[in-house]
């Protein structure tokens, strides 16, 4: 059994924190000035545990293994979101670095490992792990604005000197399949009391623009018979669909109007035009069909009855992605040696790399607690402790994987 | 009776409606360079007029009538909402220019006329005619930014040339009176087929900020049990006003939710906190008062029953200001006669100029239909016919105020 250094791990992702440190948290948006710093010294890291290491095209740090047996991929994705936690992604891609180096003499398990690049979406999510999966075009890269402040994808690789370097795309046959680590980001373990969590499946998430198109007029002049005014269907309509949403929700869907925009919003003009995000997430694409014809049926509903016309659209639905059945077991022999009736299954809420690179090959992931679920925020967290531990049963895990496959 | 020249009126509104001309309307924004020329075009014609004119140092044009019998003082604004109508306030600066003239021999009729600066609030409410009454502090000016871009007060005064010149102080002894034109705005007088409103009352507008506290979380992994989102609480508060609102108004009560904020707005994000404005005008306070009252209780409703703290601010209350009664009656005389029985008395549901000045002198105001009602757009229009008709109307409910003031 391969035996971690919890100490070096620990060490490791206080020193990765570093780059771009705000208070207890990091600030290291994908392709800043500190993330191409903190990049190179992962590539750095990456060779000293033997290594043939590459940061490609799209700012992928890929560690390949010389060795010639098939491999098991391992990392995670290690820029942050604004003023974001210091573990989260930074958590997988240490985990596969101590993976490399306690397996570098162990013939039989070969171990590459990759900070895969922009997981958080501050250029386009997932632009690593799909570019590394062929699902990333040319033309989509050409197209890509910044979310903050519009600087176009082709810009930013090129200041952080990425641009012209070939992407690196996956060949599946050289691996056995993927396996990443990360925090739960919920609150799921932590209440629970347990101390490692075993992905079932990675949440779809459906994503939805609806508009409400009104008449724009005076707030005073204008009588309420006459209005046609957006924000009051926008806000009837949401009203509508969390009343609705709870009676066709499963224990563990979730749904969040989080974007509004009301036009033109001033305190004393009839809102001509109103707009809202529906997002909602599940791991059972019935259950998801089942929300979405929740939905479109209230957006109808609003429309017929009126005054104010009511459009809607599917920005985004990703499927819900099983993780591996083996790797599951595997991890869960894992996590039962060293923290005995201390793990659990349970599905991903949040989008991870895992998903994108579940479509090429079998992939596994694995959950250590979050304190009080706290994520995408700087004062995330998590006792040192459970991230010892988290790395000893993920190595134990992934050597099961790697014989297994024999 | 005075005679007006209503095809020199409908003429002086073009020509005005060229600085700044939009499509078929008028941007001309307070102090932006047209404003400014305009208001020197306004400043030359009342000399040619007879009238001592000046502009003053907040940008009143002033043309002050140099007989010594007492005044009616008469007029409207002249800049324009950003691409708003080619009438609105411009029509009441015309109509008094025309009023001037054709009292100019008439030794027993003295009127002054004032073209005030910003009610359209580009950088306040109201700024000429309260700088007129003596109700806008120095302090005020110097804090006062431009609600577009921010510009301090002082600089565009500055800019404009305005600044360093002396504001015109009101001696209520002087006049008998205020009386405005302006179009009606709403479309009460076009759907009854009407042509002159006579203004009873100018509505108060009680405007509040609405603040929903909750807790920003991450809209994948934050299960809906434990979720504290500020956008549900305002939607679900929003419409619980838009229910209650009606069961307690009068027949022209009107309330609006104009604004609306999210943080971080983010369709990822469960929002935080969120924000809005809620406004509503009637001409009677004791409504008002029932209208606050319910909205103060649907807050602390709210706010008991969680999960997010709810709490109101009131931004501004103006109280109804009801014009002169004897004013009424002369308009009323004057419309019967040009128009019979093609009139009627209406509150305004906008504010007006006329509503400061009531504070200090009897006030008047008089309504010309919008076609369609609508306002505040470069749409706005109104018939030439019912443009000159009201001129007419205007001037010899003047000479009614005037001749029974002796």
């Amino acid at each position: 059994m391969p035996t971690i250094d919890g100490q070096r791990v620990v060490a490791d992702l206080k020193r990765l924190a570093e780059f771009g440190r705000y208070k207890t948290g990091v600030h290291r948006p994908t392709y800043s000035p500190v993330d191409v710093e903190s990049r190179h010294w992962l590539a750095d890291k990456f060779r000293e545990a033997g290594l043939d290491t590459v940061i490609d095209g799209i700012g992928n740090v890929i560690g390949r293994n010389p060795r010639v047996r098939r491999r098991l991929l391992v990392g995670s994705h290690s820029e942050t979101q604004p003023y974001g936690g210091w573990l989260d992604g930074s958590l997988g891609v240490i985990y596969g670095l101590e993976l490399a180096r306690v397996f570098d003499g162990d013939a039989a398990c070969v171990i590459e490992v990759a900070a895969w690049a922009d997981e958080e979406g501050h250029y386009g999510n997932y632009l690593g792990s799909r570019s590394f999966t062929d699902a990333l075009p040319e033309e989509e890269i050409d197209q890509t604005r910044g979310r903050d402040d519009g600087t176009p994808l082709r810009e930013a690789l090129e200041r952080a000197g990425f641009a012209g370097r070939p992407r690196e795309r996956v060949d599946p046959s050289r691996y056995i399949g993927y396996l990443e680590a990360h925090i739960e980001q919920g609150d799921t373990l932590d209440t629970a009391g347990l101390r490692i969590g075993v992905v079932e499946t990675i949440v779809g998430i459906w994503n939805y623009r609806v508009a409400l198109i009104g008449e724009q007029n005076h707030a005073g002049t204008t009588r309420m018979v006459r209005r046609r005014d957006a924000g009051v269907a926008m806000v009837r309509l949401a009203t509508r669909i969390h009343d609705r949403f709870p009676e066709i929700a499963g224990p563990r869907t979730v749904w969040t109007i989080g974007r509004m925009l009301l036009e033109p919003n001033a305190p004393s003009v009839v809102p001509g035009r109103a707009e809202m995000q529906v997002q909602f997430r599940d791991a059972d694409i019935d259950r998801l069909a089942a929300i979405e014809k929740a939905l479109h049926d209230l957006v109808s509903e609003a429309d017929r009855a009126g005054p104010c016309a009511c459009e809607i659209e599917a920005i985004a639905r990703t499927e819900p992605r099983p993780m591996d059945p083996g790797f599951q077991e595997q991890i869960e022999a894992a996590a039962e040696r060293h923290a005995p009736g201390m793990h659990m299954r349970l599905p991903s809420a949040a989008g991870h790399d895992a998903a994108v690179l579940s479509y090429r090959m079998p992939s596994g992931m694995m959950f250590i607690p979050s304190l009080r679920g706290i994520s995408h925020h700087w004062s995330e967290d998590t006792r040192e402790e459970d991230i010892m531990l988290g790395a000893q049963v993920f190595a134990d895990a992934a050597e099961r994987i790697l014989r297994s496959a024999r």
